[in-house]
């Protein structure tokens, strides 16, 4: 199978191990992933951003097959037994390939109403091992046990545990194809980092007993460096951005609200079982979670307009036309001191900080009460947070490794210089959300609180 | 308002006319494009297509916006009266969002099965102009018979004639964007031809008594023979791809087979309105109409999947699993004489092709119905067409033109090599469609058709 | 070997057959190539066109290793005996890295003066051959016999035919690179067609009882009816450029006024030795013909301009800072019928238009001694010629084929709509060159040949 | 004028303003530019990187046209005798185009062989400024008293310093240009920030009581701190690269060797005036100094390999074939202690390393030494040094800033959590250079100072 791709090219699964390809992807499971984007509502920032995580998913497959010509090359450094062979390869694929299988539609919402905390990941596991998908099937079809294997390499272990890290650890296929793929969508290009020279990059060391896949030498650090800041960037300026969190708060608005009616017993139109279930704090079933995609999600979101419900109907009205809430930045340890305490992560500001923060969304609150609203579902204090680069503090296999030429392998944090100034520190950007029609009440009542 | 795009990079829309965009996109009808594919079923063969036609509407008024700085670089050329003002680039840049407006999902085969031969075009003007659209209401928000004037120019109707060719003519914002755009996201670079080049390469001449955009110069000939060509090839690659055009044959089965049952009193469930009325040989409202969108007709193929008709119930399931149609290529021209012939355009031989085709048809329906299958549903003899460069006869504004100095203006076909040896000139790629269990029969009925 | 290219990317020379690279880099053959520009005097109209002749040996090369993988990929379909093994492997890739080593600056420039013919390919063959090189030393280092057959090879003779013809032919990897790297050099982006499609689309054929390299199936012909486009637009746009051609003329003005002081025995300063005796019409040595590079070319022109000839100094001068020849096109077959004749390639019309060339030439040169300039040197007819398409009539092994499952190969121009229009068109621009000043008298004198 | 360029695509100089740039082109200093690679010696390691200043000339100028477009957009936060003129749009674009002027080939290297420390820049404005260059005649031709303007811009001096802030400031169209298209051509695409967004982004603002270009707003903080990150990078792995750094040190041994010639009245033949000069102490002439370009020095090195002088004749045969020392990377903070202390810039601590490291080039030299060779001209110890962002320490209108609406401007290291990890910390990359020959004694005699 030939395939063209906006962000790799020509996508070629022909090899013996890519016949897994074919049966998955003729799976009811897979397909569905086309009916779930990428990015949930970051379309409504960047318009461009309509991709799919079936076209991701095809993306970190394509992209394994790209490692797997890595392995080969570097391949003499490793003890036969640890080769990759062509179970690992199909192995390794079909995870690849799966490994967003359990995502939903603005999914990691879904999971805060779900009781007991399911992450898509244990979907993925669950939609992978339950023998009544076409999934299961299509897996046990290609190789007895397979289906097992691979929702354990979902979990991180394998026999060949390298190959279980790159589907899923701090550097793997599936970070590598959605950092290139959401840059390019969205048209912002922060995280387009060299592929090519990361893949070349790469050779095998030993770290605490274990093999594992490291950067080969000095000349291997900028794609690693840069697929860390890409990172962070499109952090930033995608995942982060304060339009697509506001748009997740009226999502979690609308989920609040329309669980608080099925509790009382006036449960809305349409309501996909899935959430009906999640509402009740009843188990979801596998086959209710999987009716769930943007389709059935922004269909029912659209009924809800009309419902008699005058909150649900007005949330349900604001997403369509793209109504949100205002965002207001809050202090930040820069604004604190711009002289030079920031990035000290000085416990105790921080503390204080996250003080006023509380103190923000608790007046704002009391703003949006006076107006006759529904304050818990209008009024959220949101604060982003991302880690560019963190590293086990001791050293193990999980971390990354820099392998330097008659010299013990060293922590990619002390061979890069921009990691390692990088290393641990955290950035957090703070907001107040709230209606637009609140905005000037809100700013007085937080006079005292805000930066000059 | 500044967006990125992953086609155009930074698009800004930030002048005075430019407020117009606004307003507009905050329609129900103008959001509603997002929920359309912008290249329907193509996704199902280049996973990257999956782009809207929001994205595309926002892409066509940004050229626009690039047009009007060139149209401001070369105004001296005009008299005052013809030289763009706020008004004509307001209107225009309205058109250009909305020019696209009328779609619906798969819109082509939806048109098929409408009364009355409805194109998507005048969905479009209906819905610009119905007082009852929020679209309307934002126009005369903006300026008082607005609606009427962005509706004609639509149609070709406008003071400034040369600026409705640009939002509908043989070179206009439309395909100025759908050909970067479908060649971007399908990952198939043919269509990507020089945006800058061609703006900078316009010019205006006067032909039959008519301002006309046209090429300045010898040297404006590559990037329009480049965007005339790059069709081409979207065209035989993309749009008239076989596996797009064989999961055309299955909704074109679908709708035919929901037709029937809703004529005979067996309407399938979760039936659109639009597509009831339309079975029914009724007017279809453009409330119902409008209601369409990619979710509405999925969710309902997929409900139809459950269905008690088993024919209906057969299409639905074949198409969520991508079971499309099996393709053979018919005899053309090229291999009836392939020393010479080729490109006669001789009626009589085409007409002998026509013929032979129409055989191959009927021999293979023959075929299925003794199989047990609706042999009208399941085969169908599929012509594609294509004329990469057509130019009037006449001498007419209709036409492009070259602007030699010193010398009356040439026809473009003319001035360039290429696309004189291609003018008028027409490609047709015949197939026959049928379910791939029948492959072996009809290629023994039509052994003697099929070249050797 | 790992480098990094602007068109490639990642250019990796890590196999066994690349260990060729090594050594054949470091001669002082391949080294003199970084000293000529590939464009010669491109940059001067396309200030990014800077590259070197060495670049471009590497972009070669490194088609070549691509071209191996898809070979590779390929063979099971060719008889054991003619299948890519390691001597091929090698004398392919050297071949490839060494096919432009007889370029000097400006080289069909420098063929026009030598006696006897020599083209640039009898330079490369005997800087090869001779064992005096450090390439010869390097080749036979490497493989005895070796710099034989990679000469023969370079000549079309091989026991793998179809790697000769790779090296060099219709479709071979130096048009391959140079097409991408010149678009992508001169900004031009014409030329850029698609690369690895290209090479996907390669298969093995047997025509006229040889194996051929050949398109694979209909979806094989975009990427090379794109490729021979791209090739006509280069042609149109940059290699026929009218201002490199106009500094050509200045080139030609000068070798050939320091021929005539050669003879006269006024030898201009500086003159390098393979001018003087290609002058005096002697045979030039490889070793004098190797010391000619841009360098040595340039700072000969350079001191010219003080030289006490006049005429060489003034043309000297000219060059140096950029004031060329002024170009008039002349009337083609498009002025002379816009309504249709175009293409129609009737000899008497051609006839009667070189007739006409001719004519503006003589009366163009009457205007010139009348000034009193040397008319011979400063005034041209140019006539720049491109046929985009070509196939033999004969069915032979040169030509290209499509392969087309179940039946016999098919010719390029019989499987493709563009290739067929264009089979064995071409295209003249034909142009006056001359000095500014004499414009007006010019266009005076030739009023009644020019186009309305 | 308009141009095409691989890194900006289309470059168009036809304002009033631009009128400027055709007559500075048309001059011999200008055009002395094209015989000038932008990188030196760097393209012996990336191929491609062969472009010239004057192609970056030419960018830089671009990039100033793409900055007034920004500031007539933000002028009315100006008073009116702050906002770009005519005049200051004429001076700017010259400044631009003209800023690299006085650099000679390798020109640093030649820098530190000149008597007085004379930079680059001096020799831009003595160029500018001395009446009998063209260019000089060509500014007093657009507008009297245009040379001194220009030539003080390019200090820093004008009445509008925004604008000679960005000809030559930390965020200048000098790098704005050069980190893109070196970048381009090294085929390493670090440095490919996002200059559209970045120009977008500014905003003026008032600082220290005068007028700044500045950052505008958070959104703005991505492009600006992906171009000093890329400019990091590109230090790291182009100008800093161990084989060009490598290349320099023979060139350094050609001048010093030369020069020991020169002053022993043994100069080698061939030799540039004005390398002449400088060895013997003297002057350099302006008309010397511009006679160098690659092509002069070139050819020299290339004669030079038939030198009496054993030594010089070895030096440059070694650097015509790319026969370059090699590198040993000697101790770091990083490799010192891995464990936390990097990054600390303790001072006790690196001054440690800094004996280490001149011990590292004794033992080496004696190595040299016993070896019968040059020690000082043949092993060099060589330290690259970047710091990726440098901020001053007091409020000045020399830093960048961050304006931020209903805030005072905030340093952009107080607002960029990258920039403000990284703000004053260097980077030092530590090797020593020497002939291949001498690798394995100096590892035996270096072997305890070494990391293990």
């Amino acid at each position: 199978m030939i395939l063209r791709d906006p962000v790799h090219g020509l996508v070629d699964f022909e090899g013996d191990a890519e016949r897994v390809i074919g049966p998955l992807l003729a799976t009811r499971e897979v397909q569905r992933l086309r009916r779930i984007r990428q990015l949930g509502l970051t379309s409504l920032v960047f318009p461009g951003a309509e991709h799919s995580r079936f076209a991701h998913a095809v993306g970190a497959a394509h992209v394994m097959t790209r490692l797997f010509s890595r392995l080969r090359a570097i391949e003499n450094a490793l003890p036969i037994e640890h080769r990759l062979d062509a179970e690992g390869m199909r192995d390794a694929l079909a995870a690849a390939l799966l490994h967003d299988l359990g995502h939903g539609p603005f999914s990691h919402l879904f999971e805060e109403v779900q009781p007991g905390d399911r992450h898509h990941e244990d979907w993925t596991v669950d939609a992978i091992r339950d023998p009544g998908t076409d999934v299961h099937r299509a897996l046990e079809g290609i190789s007895s046990g397979m289906a097992t294997r691979v929702a354990d390499m979902l979990r991180g272990r394998h026999r060949l545990r390298y190959l279980a890290r790159a589907v899923s650890g701090t550097l793997d296929v599936d970070r590598a194809d959605y950092l290139l793929r959401d840059s390019h969508m969205t048209g912002v290009r922060y995280g387009l980092y060299d592929l090519d020279w990361l893949l070349r990059a790469l050779g095998f060391g030993e770290v605490a007993g274990e093999w594992v896949l490291a950067v080969e030498g000095r000349k291997g650090l900028p794609p690693i460096e840069s697929f860390f800041l890409g990172r962070h960037f499109m952090y930033q300026q995608v995942y982060h951005h304060k339009a697509t969190r506001a748009a997740e708060a009226l999502i979690r608005g609308l989920f609040a609200r329309a669980g608080e009616l099925v509790r009382e017993g006036r449960a809305p139109e349409r309501l996909p079982p899935a959430l009906a279930s999640a509402a009740q704090g009843a188990t979801v079933s596998l086959g209710d979670y999987l009716d769930l995609d943007d389709a059935a999600l922004l269909s029912c979101f659209s009924s809800w307009e009309k419902s008699d419900d005058a909150v649900l109907a007005d949330l349900a009205a604001r997403l369509r036309v793209r109504r949100l809430p205002k965002t207001l930045p809050l202090p930040t340890e820069a604004d604190r001191d711009a002289s030079g305490t920031r990035g000290a992560n000085d416990t105790e500001e921080v503390g204080a900080l996250d003080a006023v923060w509380r103190e923000c969304e608790r007046r704002a609150r009391e703003v949006a009460t006076r107006a006759g609203l529904r304050a818990d579902l209008e009024v959220r204090l949101d604060v982003a947070e991302d880690t560019p680069y963190d590293e086990p503090s001791e050293p193990t296999a999980e971390g990354l490794w820099v392998l330097i030429r008659h010299r013990a392998p060293q922590r990619l944090g002390d061979a890069s210089f921009l990691l390692g100034e990088l290393r641990g520190k955290t950035v957090r950007v703070p907001r107040l959300l709230f209606p637009a029609e609140l905005r000037e009440p809100i700013l007085s009542a937080l006079e005292d609180l805000l930066p000059a």
